[in-house]
């Protein structure tokens, strides 16, 4: 059978105008690879609510999960938990379990509940809560939408509540080998492998160190032996 | 008028798996706020032909720029370039023009210019050529698509060439104040300012250093005597 499918959704005018650089897509990505679920897709979106709206029903047709990244603050510019709920037509409030983790945690800290705050219990009615051990303020999924923080600890903390609840497949196993020669003299010897291993999924990677080329060869797969006879050849056929 | 719109495209499962990070899209961003053009969504698809036929569909249909990163080198999984062709129904051979760089380039470093380097010279027929001044083989434009490499110190030689050939808008400008409260504590007063100075976007990112929260408001926009009317009133709102 083969592993679930993902995307991922990062929203935020801040990544998009180079001022802020994404730390959440790489983290994700090697969680999900880890736990045998296959990332196939990454959008970077605006804090625009049609651009939203549209690509998390595009993403949640086309993939078996979809995770989202930021928009679910406190501010003006938090407008993702509604998009969400539109996209899905579903009915958005302030809910009562929400709320109720945001007053025991502000009653602890001594800082006031007030509106801005209460907006960061603002989930969909058909929605669950996903656990946020740093900060408090939850994560919901929704459908096969699991909507998450921007701020990178959060995220990654949200992703650590969440993955353990959904069926991974085989992990993706992988061997890189770095062979000191220009990817165009080896790159015949690479189609003829891929060919003869099609499970494996062969990769090359260019690099240029003090002048010299080289490249690193990413054998990927679920079946190790089969990695093991792909590298152990590759090794072979392009030792000089 | 508006400035005019852009999407950014990486190509790779080496991004998707977590193996490598994608430095492209934040390198871009920043040349592209600093011209004038707004990046508005980036895409990150799989070595898969499908996948990228659609996202270059939808990408060239939806902005005025596309910008590609990945997938046109001599191997076996650099499928990019007829990918595009295809996208495009225009039909992609070695090309003359390429091939003459080729030649030239390889003629100076003694290696041999095989099947599988002459693949870098297959450019579609409508193309024009992006200089690569670090390792010669070119990238190209087609229609409002620009195909460039994913090695990001050839991605980088690729923007500086088609940039200054792009008509841009006015810069953005930004001005970032930090502010030392919780963001829940401020965002009422950041409501009120962004409905005031509806020429401007808002932005508000929260942090936590040693156990107290912050937040940096980044004001944008292409009037910088705006942003600076609306960065004094913030910090006077907000001082405490």
């Amino acid at each position: 059978m083969p592993n679930p499918t993902a995307a991922m959704l990062v929203i935020g005018d801040e990544i998009l105008s180079g001022r802020t650089r994404d730390a959440n897509t790489h983290h994700l990505a090697g969680e999900l690879t880890k736990h045998g679920i296959d990332l196939k897709e990454v959008r970077v979106v605006s804090d625009d609510a049609p651009a939203i709206e549209a690509a998390v029903k595009a993403l949640s047709d086309g993939f078996d999960h979809v995770f989202t990244s930021g928009g679910i603050g406190p501010t003006h510019d938090d407008i993702t938990a509604d998009c969400i709920a539109r996209a899905f037509g579903d009915h958005i409030d302030i809910r009562a379990d929400a709320r109720a983790l945001l007053e025991a945690h502000y009653a602890k800290t001594g800082l006031e509940l007030n509106a801005a705050r209460l907006r960061m219990a603002r989930i969909p009615d058909s929605a669950t809560l996903i656990d946020n051990p740093v900060s408090t303020a939850p994560g919901f999924t929704i459908r096969n939408v699991h909507v998450m923080a921007g701020v990178p600890s959060v995220f990654q903390a949200m992703v650590a509540s969440i993955l353990p609840t959904l069926t991974g497949g085989e992990p993706l196993l992988s061997q890189t080998l770095r062979i000191d020669r220009g990817e165009g003299d080896i790159a015949a010897t690479l189609t003829q492998l891929a060919a003869d291993f099609p499970d494996l999924t062969i990769g090359c990677y260019p690099f240029q160190i003090n002048g010299a080329f080289g490249a690193n060869v990413v054998v990927r797969g679920t079946d190790g032996a089969r990695i093991d006879a792909a590298v152990t050849r590759l090794a072979r056929e392009t030792a000089q």
